[in-house]
């Protein structure tokens, strides 16, 4: 039964144990530095014979796909699973569930969303309300053109702070058995934090605020410091928003993260030699790069205790375009492995 | 601590109670049969200087500042708040709560909305995750017309089944304390259900299904038959899918529940003298009825126990432009009084 520690940290007592997890992505992120240790690796973004938006639903069907049959169970089996994208109405996340017949939970956390359906995807089971639930978050990079910035055939220049939406989807399945998986042992829901930033091109900038304060926030409730984790792992700050991290930690809070900190948007891509101005962004960012390498290091013990900070700009193009600040919110989840 | 009955339903032992709530509405609800019910009824729908979308956020700040200024709670007091619209990446409520400074978790789930962030503001009071949870939703004729339609301005004329958006929003706040107030029996979230509508002016269509799937999943879950509740309250269907429910019911679930069943989307206009189509819809609809003549009416116990069945059709312009069906979904909150 979950157990409030602290203002804003929820214990899990029970461990909710992160029994499987599936990840697919498109031909960017095939051909970056993490393309070993996706399930799925397609050599194109066209992954289906749909529109861009049928292949962001198709991607995160292969995660979640994936994650059952990992596991041995079937959608049958899984009593909710929460879920949530980048395109309007959360429309990827409702036509990739749609089939599976599982109840559903529609979250909208932005890029922050793979923590905010972890986290309560833990929270169900924890709680008793499930014994098994599923979490899943998928972008595309078309699909997020087009709605966000232009259509691809419009050939628009990036400017050098904007971030590269991840086209890909994670997804895990946390349960209330007991076998030595990885398991959450606390969350948190994070509060929105906006400085005033209006540049649509450089959400780093928007989010590092709030991955700061939920960070902050996170260590002070649990009495713990940087050098308690193996690792912490913002969601997608990318270049810009991960310096600007690490400043805001050193001078607010007179932490130093930069030993033990990496973010989901430079790890997906070399920044270096891939097209991807700051990094990677997107649902699909911090969901796969989770669900590939990071929990695979966990599961080999490499990391023992991380906390999981994925972070979200809550904008629209219509709140941008009446001249809007964009509101950043982060969520946490702290895993371990004994 | 929240226990599985049946397949669907979770129960919550520890009875949560909803402590306050608030309610604020636009022009077309303040001269509807309910204007007398609501804390806030403006006699406009541009309720601030802003853009349609930030006067959205207003009515959504107004219920949520109702609710806490009648339970005589600080924003501070709230360990977590779940809200959503349906503004393009739920917009309104996340420059709502933005000034709360409350852990705030984004839902989508269409105009399910209020039936979902009550569902989980109950499950984190009964978990111990949380002692004081906010939930709140919003809609706004205005904005939704620009989004998903044709700007105002473009004077568009409406196919009869069509609905009206509310242009209000409701909020609750769902406490441990112990104070005889309406608590929350039980909750269920939704599965997707999908029949091949594809017109997206006859909502009450796309969502009458998903409505009769979580009625008789609960009822069986349950183990309980209409004539045990004094009202079985849907979202907004209106007058096409309240008929449609009416149907589905008794053909493929063999159960009548016409004695007992009203929706939101029916009650909040006068269909026969007002210009609102097929009724009313949008998160605001069943989230400012909830919020004000049916909680009074529990409070008052001419209600003692209420299934509270909103109704969310989970596509977007971009997905009917496409040609996809609407998914639906409908989630349930059972509400008693003693």
């Amino acid at each position: 039964m979950p157990n409030r520690i602290g203002r804003y940290v929820i214990e899990l007592p029970t461990r909710p144990e992160i029994i499987s997890w599936g990840s697919a992505v498109g031909k960017t992120e095939s051909e970056g530095p993490l393309a070993a240790h996706f399930d799925i690796c397609y050599n194109t973004d066209k992954v289906c014979d749909g529109t861009w938006e049928e292949c962001e639903s198709q991607l995160a069907m292969d995660a979640i796909n994936k994650a059952f049959n990992k596991a041995g169970k079937t959608f049958d089996d899984a009593d909710i699973i929460f879920a949530g994208d980048l395109l309007n109405q959360c429309a990827a996340s409702a036509f990739a569930v749609r089939s599976t017949d599982i109840p559903f939970a529609g979250l909208f956390g932005a890029c922050s969303t793979m923590a905010l359906s972890l986290a309560l995807a833990a929270l169900s089971v924890d709680s008793g309300a499930a014994r098994l639930a599923g979490a899943a978050a998928s972008s595309h990079f078309c699909s997020a053109e087009r709605q966000f910035r232009f259509p691809l055939e419009y050939g628009g220049q990036k400017t050098p702070t904007s971030q590269h939406t991840v086209t890909g989807a994670g997804s895990v399945l946390v349960s209330d058995a007991k076998n030595g998986m990885p398991y959450v042992k606390n969350i948190m829901i994070g509060r929105i934090r906006d400085l005033g930033i209006k540049d649509a091109n450089n959400m780093g900038a928007a989010m590092a605020p709030a991955a700061s304060c939920t960070i902050a926030d996170f260590l002070r409730d649990t009495g713990t410091t940087p050098a308690d984790y193996d690792l912490i792992l913002t969601g997608d700050l990318g270049v810009v928003g991960t310096e600007l991290l690490h400043e805001l930690m050193l001078t607010r809070e007179q932490t130093d993260i930069t030993d033990v900190h990496n973010d989901c948007g430079l790890m997906i891509y070399d920044t270096e030699t891939q097209d991807v101005t700051a990094g990677g962004s997107g649902c699909g960012c911090s969901a796969s790069v989770l669900t590939s390498v990071i929990l695979k290091k966990i599961m080999r013990r490499e990391y023992r205790n991380i906390l999981f900070v994925a972070t979200g700009a809550l904008m629209s193009t219509t709140t941008a375009q009446q001249g809007n600040s964009i509101p950043g919110i982060a969520h946490a989840v702290q895993i371990c492995m004994d």
